[in-house]
């Protein structure tokens, strides 16, 4: 049996699993990231966690380590090279170089996004597409895509930066400094900001989940801002669908835990905002591997590199 | 030497060309498409152009034809199997089958928006890209990409729907149904509506062309139009920097000739609304094929098919 350690890098925790070649988690570890410290103590937890795995490794043979982290990954220099702006002290860290040492083991890192989105196209709710959108509802909008079978992450790695697509000209301030991006409208932050905005009772506690549970029990402004939101999500999930036509578009993050209280209205509002053979050829469903995705994602990345 | 016959079908006029692997017309013959016509009578005028670029040919030999069409093309069927609104009687014409037969030759045929983005990127603005986005600023928007080398047309064929991404929702009404598609804001036929609508002198003749000369020319109203204009492109353009990040962004169609009066205050536009990384890796520039893109792309792509 092939096993890899995949590790999820994330700015509140790092998250490390042994994954089996069928995608299958065979023993999970966690702990914070501790994301304002320097790079060498962010690595140290991954050392930690990576010494744990290897402890329960069924055969004591991990083949090779893989790491979705924030940002773009530069193999030859060994870590990540730009953007991770949540992780100031990871960018230059040469990582790879260190696990590779320190394991003895092949490793090989990619971006956070783009290893969820290859985990829901090989484990979960992406398999067996040949064209799929992924998208990640949590603090900002992010993106990931399967063009022909293949990760697609543009010219410098890059591509699915599709929070910051513009939905509403002169719209909300973004946290990118410019207005009207999607994300200030259809992720979960904007969901709860939102609410804050619009009068949602301040000794109340206030998530994405408990507004959709409000609205649900039939609190009129909970039902009010889901509406709102729903709408602004779904202008662009139908862009989406109108440009690169996929036959899987696969919904993440906390929100689409809402399941049909949001799949349903979203559907009913994408459907007059595409092209009718776009919509018609395009499953939007749910992700299926919830907060598994970047480790499973991480491993089947890193087994599927090797020769 | 290699050559192909291109042919390139649009709503108004067929234009064909012979063309060298090198992406060079030889020869080029034109003639009106009677687009409310059968399919018979537009496959007799195809018919007629061939046999008058073979009687053109220098070798006599022609190696395959290529043909650019709106809609989509099921080549098991010998033609198009949905989309080419504006030919409904071409729909279900097997012209593939017939121009074989007819000429004796092999006949490719695709959608004649990929097939200009192929030519760009084969012979033209798109050259040497690894991802490209071509976009056709027309009586709608159309779109091609280029990713990883190869066209990418989604799941069904209907990628790049650009023209019916939505950037101001409930905004003006697109002849495809929707609201607030880029199309009715940033078409060489929006930017003619909305000189009307703001008040353009009804004895003065209006075009997309006439309006930015006379933006040029110090008009305060032409200026008016084409700055509100170059806003709502860029929404547009931005928009699909960020989802695809792309190294080459190349503009064609009438508008696209207004050179460094589009370009300049466009990029400029662009900019802010783009991620930094992604606006500096991409090349945005006016394609240079110009109303030759389609039958050079149709030859290359024909050509290119070839075992």
């Amino acid at each position: 049996m092939n096993v890899a350690i995949g590790i999820d890098l994330g700015g509140t925790s790092i998250k490390g699993a042994l994954v089996n070649d069928q995608g299958e988690c065979l023993y999970e570890v966690t702990c914070p990231t501790e994301a304002e410290q320097k790079g060498e103590v962010i690595l140290s937890h991954i050392d930690q966690l990576c010494q744990e795995l290897i402890a329960q490794s069924p055969s004591a043979s991990i083949q090779i380590i893989g790491l979705g982290t924030p940002g773009i990954v530069d193999p030859k220099q060994g870590g990540v090279i730009s953007g991770a702006h949540n992780l100031p002290g990871w960018v230059g860290t040469p990582f790879l170089f260190h696990l590779q040492d320190t394991f003895n083991c092949p490793a090989i890192a990619h971006n956070d996004v783009t290893i969820m989105t290859y985990g829901e196209f090989q484990a979960g709710a992406a398999q067996g597409a040949t064209n799929a959108v992924c998208i990640t509802l949590g603090t900002g909008i992010g993106g990931g895509f399967i063009f022909n079978q293949t990760i697609y992450e543009g010219s410098t790695g890059y591509a699915g930066e599709v929070g910051h697509m513009i939905i509403e000209p002169n719209g909300r301030l973004c946290t990118c400094g410019s207005y009207g991006c999607w994300e200030a409208y259809a992720s979960a932050t904007a969901l709860v900001k939102q609410a804050h905005n619009q009068g949602w009772p301040e000794n109340s506690d206030c998530s994405a989940k408990i507004i959709f549970e409000h609205a649900a029990n039939g609190n009129s402004l909970a039902q009010e801002l889901v509406a709102s939101y729903i709408e602004h999500l779904s202008t662009g999930v139908a862009n989406l669908i109108n440009i690169c036509n996929p036959d899987v578009f696969v919904i993440g993050g906390g929100v689409s835990h809402a399941g049909q209280q949001l799949f349903e209205p979203l559907l009913a509002t994408v459907q007059p905002k595409t092209m009718a053979f776009a919509f018609k050829s395009c499953h939007i469903r749910p992700a299926t591997l919830g907060n598994k995705a970047g480790v499973i994602g991480a491993a089947l990345f890193a087994l599927h590199s090797l020769p």
